[in-house]
Formats: C-alpha cells, sequence, structure tokens
C-alpha cells in the first residue's frame, strides 16, 4: 500500500537478500525504515513489536529462522531460534506455525542447502501473505457490497486495532475489503477504535487509511456501542490472533465487547483471518492462555510534543497498578461470518473445516 | 475524603462565604484548591471540567446562582445566568434541575433577601448531597456484603469512569458503597476503567483510591470484558449523569459496553445515583440527546514528562478526524439494581416511582 504516495509493504528484501521492515513503534509520528540483520534482531522486533499483526509476525519469524541459518544452520541452532521466536507472543498461533514448518523442512535437508532453502521458504510465506489478503478482500468485498446495494448511502465500517497492511505484508485482512471495496467505489467510511492501551488504531489504521485517502473517524474504544445504538455502524469487521476451529475468536483486548454490541444491535460482526490462524487443537476459546504484557503500557502514552519531538509520559498515578492482557476471546454466538481466503465460512466446526477442505 | 491524609470535600465554603473547588484538570498531577470568584468562573469551571460529575456539578452550578445574585440580583441576571449554567454540560440532568428549582424560590423574594438565600440554598445542595451519598452507601453496602458472604474472599469490583467523592461534594455515588463496606472491615479489590478519552478513571478515581488506600488496578476500557468472562469481576457499579424514570442509564461513553459484557456473564451490575439525576420527562434512554465535545479530547493527552512537568501530547495522525461522544445510554434490560439514596430499586417505572414516593 502507500506511504506518501509511495508503494510500500511492511517487510521486504533486496536484490542482496537483506531483510527491512518500517519500525512501527515510531508510527505514526515518524516513518523509518529498518534492517533486520540477525536472527535476534527478528526476535528483538517480534518482542518489542516494531512489527506486530499475526499474519506479518509469521511472515517475519520466517525471516528470523533464515537469519539463525546464516549465522549457525545446525538443528540445534535452529530449533533454539524456533523456540526463541515462538516465545516472543504467545498467542499468535500462525508465528508457531509458520517457524515450525519452516525448520521442519530445513532440518531435512543437508548443511550446504539449508540457507538458500530457508531465504526461498520466507520468501514463500511473505508471497503467499499477499495473495491470501488478495483472497480475503475479494471475499469480503461482497459483504460490504450487498449492504451496499440495499444502503445505497456510504458504507460505516467499525474496526478495531490495526488488522491493516500494517499488520500483514500488504493490504491486510481487515481492511483488504475495505480497500478492495475502495477500488470499486463504493463510498466508504470507517470508524477506528483507538485501541488501548497501545493505540494501534488511532496510530496504525489510522495513519494507513490517511495514506490511502479513506474518510475515517478516530473513536475511543468506548463509543463503539453508542454508535451502534444509534444505527452509525453498518458492519463490524476485526482481524483475528488466533481463532479456534469450533469459530471463537481470540483478537484484541476489547474485540469482544464491539462484538456483543454488534450483537445487540444487529450488527453484522465479521472477522477477517488467513486460514493459518485457525487452531486446530483448541475447540473453547476459554481455554486459550492470554498474553499479559508490561503494565507500563498502561502507565506511559509516547506522543509528540509542541516540538515535534516524541515524547513519553506518564498518565497514572504513581502507585496505582495496572493489568494488561493483551486479547480476549470473542465466542463464536456473535460472530456473522469468517472472512478467510478461501471464502466465507459460519463460526462452526463444520463450516470451518468445509471453507479449509 | 482524604487527600494525603488531610480530610477534604470536592467543594466548600469558608467563614467568609468563599467557594473553593480542587482544580480536577490538574489531577492526578498537580493538586490545586482553586477559588470561584464569580458566575463567570463557575460556568468555565464546569465547561473546562475542574468540576465534573453530575452531583458536584449541580452543586457548583448552584453556588454559581449564589455567585450571579451577588453581581447583579435582578430576574433577568438570575435567569441569564441560570440559562449560561444550563447550556454548560446538557446531559446533566441535575444541574438543570438544581438551577431552576433554586431561581425559581430567588424570584419569589425581594431583591435584599435574595443574597442571603442564594447562600443558604446552595448550602443545603451541598450537605443535602453529602447525606445523600451516605445514603447510597449504605444501601449499596448491602449488595457488597451478600456477595462477600457467600464469596468469603476479596471482592472485585469494576467501575467506570469517576463516580467518587469527586464527582460528587464528598463519598461519591458508585464509590460509596466501597467507602463503607471497607469501613465494615470487607476485603476489597476495584478494577478501575481507565475511560478514554479523558482518563477520569486512572486519573480520577485511582487518585481517590489510592489517597484512602483502597486496593485497585487500572485497567484499559478494553479489559473489562475479558475479565468477566474469566471470573475476575464480582459485580459492577457505575454512576450515572440521567437516568429516565424507566431505568435507562445515561452514563459515561463506554459504560454500556460493560454492561453488556456483564449481562453476558451472569455479573450483576449496578447503577448507583441520587434520585435527583432521574429524568421523568424521558421514557426511552434513546430520546436523550448525547452531549459531544472537543475532538482534541481524542488528539491530546496530558501527563507528566520526564522533569515531572504537566505536558499535552498528540497521539493521532495530523489528518485524521475524532469524533467524541461524552455518554452513552444503557438500557433498562442490562441494569440489575438502581441503588439510590431511597433504597435499591429494579430499573422500571413502578419499582422507580415506588422508592422515590
Amino acid at each position: 500500500m502507500r506511504v506518501n504516495k509511495k508503494k510500500y509493504q511492511s517487510i521486504w528484501t533486496d536484490g542482496e537478500n537483506r531483510i527491512f521492515i518500517i519500525d512501527q513503534t515510531l508510527l505514526p509520528y515518524s516513518f523509518r525504515e529498518l534492517e533486520l540483520k540477525t536472527a535476534d534482531d527478528v526476535t528483538k522486533a517480534i518482542s518489542l513489536m516494531q512489527v506486530r499483526g499475526a499474519p506479518l509476525i509469521g511472515v517475519t519469524a520466517a525471516f528470523g529462522i533464515y537469519l539463525a541459518s546464516c549465522e549457525d544452520n545446525s538443528d540445534e541452532n535452529l530449533n533454539a531460534a524456533k523456540m526463541a521466536l515462538i516465545k516472543t507472543r504467545p498467542t499468535a498461533i500462525n508465528l508457531k506455525w509458520a517457524v515450525e514448518q519452516m525448520v521442519a523442512k530445513l532440518l531435512k535437508l543437508e548443511s550446504s542447502k539449508r540457507n538458500k532453502a530457508a531465504f526461498d521458504l520466507a520468501k514463500e510465506f511473505e508471497e503467499k501473505d499477499i495473495l491470501i489478503n488478495q483472497k480475503i478482500g475479494n471475499n469480503g468485498f461482497e459483504v460490504i457490497k450487498k449492504i451496499y446495494e440495499k444502503k445505497k448511502d456510504t458504507v460505516n465500517i467499525l474496526t478495531h486495532c490495526n488488522a491493516g497492511w500494517l499488520a500483514t505484508v500488504d493490504r491486510g485482512t481487515a481492511t483488504a475489503p475495505v480497500y478492495k471495496a475502495r477500488d470499486m467505489g463504493i463510498p466508504l467510511h470507517v470508524w477506528v477504535d483507538e485501541t488501548r492501551p497501545r493505540n494501534q488504531g488511532s496510530q496504525l489504521t489510522a495513519w494507513e487509511l490517511k495514506n490511502e485517502e479513506i474518510d475515517h473517524t478516530i473513536i475511543p474504544d468506548n463509543t463503539g456501542g453508542h454508535l451502534m445504538q444509534r444505527q452509525m455502524v453498518d458492519v463490524v469487521i476485526t482481524g483475528s490472533d488466533r481463532t479456534t476451529y469450533t469459530g471463537d475468536v481470540c483478537n484484541k483486548i476489547g474485540t469482544y465487547l464491539k462484538a456483543l454490541a454488534a450483537f445487540d444491535n444487529n450488527v453484522p460482526f465479521y472477522v477477517a483471518l488467513p486460514t493459518s490462524t485457525i487452531d486446530w487443537n483448541i475447540d473453547d476459546g476459554n481455554n486459550i492462555i492470554i498474553e499479559e504484557r508490561d503494565e507500563d503500557e498502561i502507565h506511559y502514552i509516547r506522543g509528540l510534543d509542541d516540538n515535534s519531538e516524541i515524547v513519553n509520559l506518564r498518565i497514572t498515578p504513581e502507585g496505582s497498578k495496572g493489568s494488561n492482557f493483551a486479547f480476549d476471546v470473542t465466542p463464536s454466538k456473535l460472530v456473522a461470518g469468517l472472512i478467510t481466503e478461501n471464502g466465507i465460512c459460519l463460526p462452526n466446526e463444520n463450516d470451518i473445516k468445509k471453507t479449509n477442505a
């Protein structure tokens, strides 16, 4: 997608197999490209959320295995790199899936072939992600089109967190249908949940939409319910970090509250996801262990001061504790449909299995 | 209640009938007493939210009428002051109620008696508010006590925004039962919703609870649903800016989302309110006009920098719009009970009328 009218991906390689990302911790205040030179750079980039979003984390981790292989392609080191990467973000199922799949393949190869194979496999993940998001966009577009054909006026879409192109390699998951609908000439407006405590909505999704010149409005996470009560939202589309094969959706903390409000107001609540984020081992979302992050993410906030310097502020009283769960689980009963690269399916075991057949 | 172990009210007068408030826009970073010298000081203090919270706004507005009376106690000026005060915060029903009641009484008096009568009436509002909150505390205490008797372990209470003593003259509405339960020796822990965009939860409620040495944890507004799903909340208690006589509760934006989550997880959702905030003219909360505040409250945030200076930061991309509804309406179907000074009632017309008989 575009940044200041120039085309970008969120991760890319150059002719010399060097790997670059956008440092997302500086957005929207500063746009900086960052080279990932070592496997350690990659685990840090994921831990510090310089890259985030389940699909992008998966692709970045794959390049992490490539870099680990270049450093020392022994079975031992590849396995160690795999474990280190999996530990960075415990909820992202497709990170685990990507690096396990990749290391399993590499371990079957002799040492001399591992580095090139690792690069090729990581590039495959990258290219596959782009293709998947295109398909998610095409499938989700049908949802927006139907609403537009009935309403014949601007379609108001609410989204939570950033499941945009910055969370993937390109186009995004929840935003892919939005970009497709824009390309197809449907008038759109996006309500962007701020998404505390890390503000990925106001800092990333809004920045994306601004660069793509899509009409949007930032709202506090508290606002969406009221907008739905007053018929100001036509559809909710979010991403997912992990979806059980029974249709429970683990996504950024607060998603569940929007799903409840959507259900209460007959607003369809869709989740856009690559099938790689489906967890085939858990049948009940309540059993997903939820990552708890540092409470300083609640006590401090980053922004621009009057001199356009990036500054950290304390925004809570000294002596008050904070609790920082990163995700919650939206039960399948609240989900209208899952928009995958293989079509839209209902959030139940039968339908999910069929779509992935 | 206490600030650094010293007793305070949120508004008070001295022996010379001078009126003082705590400038709540500086909390929790700086504690400053502020004298309100003119009626204009009062409208500004309410508009700028140096005082906020429906009950405190009502009492402060009453002192505003007193100051207006001292400046010029003609019918014309008292009516003008009344209108100016009502315009400051359109949702706060008891502000309207307080100043209308007061001006109606003053207009019946001859000029020479108006100033003293205005002061006495305002003091009456102040003292009545303290008494009301004590009663709300006693009534709400029964709810907490029952939970404790069953659970025999720390009672986890979730609250949204600040319906604490800073929102009233003393003790608060939603917090009155908490303070009472603490006084009665029940072990408590309070989940404090940050309450974007103005952070009254993290900046005021947490600060109150810290000063009262009550165990509490600040959470993003996104978190409460997850906590309820995982049985980490025993009861929700919020305040109300306006409640219809049919039991729909207008309160700080985001309250509705917590009520939905409470309902979905069988967590009782209580609203603590003085009966003065009941609107006897509206039977459907959907008809309440919701105040929209300046979108800069979303774009900027105030906090403490490394040098302990209070600083404003921009936290959204330039060029992105914001939308800032201040309240939402929780339909009566989600409310377990209304805790008033006259007892706890169900959120329906019959029960509400009985409690106020």
